[in-house]
């Protein structure tokens, strides 16, 4: 499989991912240990808090203060995410990396479900969004298309309508003269599978053949780490994970449904098909396990309950 | 990806794989309403129970019971498995479908601490097995290679070992005039990664391309359903399953570790790549239901918790 990339860029969304959805409140230093444990593997970005309303997602009262309190690793970006203007000004005001991403849904009516707009309204609300983080000197390097594979509303999506929406976010950025490095397809609801991974995948590369493409892939279904496997081998080297697989998809009415694909077991699967990744497997499946001790309950993860191969591998 | 083939046969070892590893006994009844469920999903086989010795092995002290209480749904195989002459004295005793099995480890070394015998005396054992089955009137279809991937002693396993494996155990059947058809390719430990799947299935086809090859794929690392697709890529037609990811493989010294790829979530794969089972998904994910509230926990299969794209579609 000459085609796997060398490397791989596995960012970490399990803090904020994992901890929104709790139904407990988790202690603001748990929050903090887990974040401080993941920066210490290698991973290039933790993703750590979601500005938005603590009445909607009480475990994110705490944002700033988290935000606020984080001991940086040097060379580890530290991240935030937002839904709107308000949210945006609030993370501005703590020493967060801050980075402006884009976004749309392929499928309309999950936008319109979602957010209340359709894609004229969600094109101009782009803009507005794109204007204050150049008022505010925030890079944007990256969008998320939604919905890249399929929406409950909309039942499959088609590779072309992915490539519009590729297109109508281009040039949102390219209309403020803004370049976007990396375009993220996002398998928001589970109906990713390996061919459609490469019929999208395919298709953009067709049309932008410089633009970085990476997956947000949801376990929603089982099947995330084929996926990934697929997306490997159609030389997607960005991956967006959650460690020990915490979080899930309330939002999509999927009860009990699993959350982003599992860290640890990703960086497993590339470093086992010799693509770097620059973590240290081992200290993840401690912050895996660190996760699991501070929920007190199990968590998805495989590895982390197994261990890596390396003890055999030295004993052999 | 014309190499897919079109269709596949996926085995079911749930109750059998899944019941043996729980602490509390399961009631008799209960074993019996999760065959019968499976049974009614297309599966074209249910592994039931394991003749073994019930000091070892307490929720197996049932498995006659289990196997002559079994009302059968017309053309699915219902199964069982033994570790030695005795349990398969046990089991003829059963109207269980019985099918003979041949077995080696790739690992000598496995071999030697999980079963006290090196490769010649595997050797003799085997034949000694054959033997049995033949008088017996139990046909011998099928052999399994454990450890092809890797083991925790020897570290990885050199593909040519598996070849000189399956070279040992044809001889032993060829000496009896014995045809194998399926050769069953064991991550007995959670060693395989998609490229030793790539590596190993493509020596043994080249050297025997008539002999349909069979994965038996552990989640112990978390990358089963990508070794599974890799698999499938390939052209392998055979897989052992466990329903709602049931069951682990505490032997091997993983305590919490990851049992069989998820059934379910497989046959969502085969049939999201086009790839016919014959199983009907969501009754299939009623009877993996079926199965967590025997247990009373959650288990770790996904598109059980999320629910099939069906009704999406027909919506959509």
């Amino acid at each position: 499989m000459s085609d796997l990339p060398k490397s791989a860029i596995i960012r970490e969304e399990g803090p904020r991912e994992g901890f929104q959805s709790e139904k407990e409140f988790v202690p603001t230093e748990d929050k903090l240990r887990l974040i401080r444990s993941l920066a210490e593997t290698g991973l290039p970005e933790v993703q750590c808090v979601s500005f938005v309303n603590p009445k909607w997602v009480p475990n994110m009262a705490d944002a700033e203060e988290v935000a606020n309190a984080i001991e940086r690793v040097p060379g580890v970006r530290y991240t935030g995410i937002w839904l709107n203007l308000k949210g945006f000004e609030r993370a501005l005001a703590t020493p967060l990396d801050k980075h402006g991403t884009l976004q749309m849904s392929a499928s309309e009516t999950f936008s319109i479900r979602n957010s209340n707009r359709n894609n004229a309204e969600t094109v101009e609300e782009q803009r507005r969004i794109l204007d204050a983080y150049l008022a505010n000197n925030v890079p944007v390097d990256r969008a998320y298309v939604m919905t890249a594979f399929g929406c409950n509303y909309e039942g499959e999506i088609a590779p072309e309508t992915v490539r519009d929406r590729v297109a109508m976010i281009l040039d949102i950025a390219a209309e403020r003269d803004v370049k976007l490095n990396t375009m993220m397809l996002a398998d928001t609801v589970g109906w990713a599978n390996p061919e459609a991974i490469s019929s999208v995948v395919g298709l953009i590369r067709e049309r932008w053949p410089e633009l970085q493409l990476g997956l947000h892939l949801h376990d929603t279904r089982g099947i995330a780490m084929a996926n990934a496997l697929r997306g490997l081998e159609m030389g997607v080297q960005v991956f967006d994970a959650a460690c020990a697989g915490l979080g899930g998809c309330p939002f999509a009415g999927h009860k009990g449904a699993a959350g982003n694909i599992c860290t640890e077991d990703l960086v497993f699967l590339c470093h086992e098909l010799g693509i770097e990744t620059g973590v240290d497997l081992d200290a993840l499946i401690e912050s895996a396990r660190l996760a699991e001790s501070i929920l007190g309950r199990q968590l998805p993860g495989k590895i982390m309950h197994s261990g890596s191969l390396r003890q055999y591998r030295q004993a052999a």
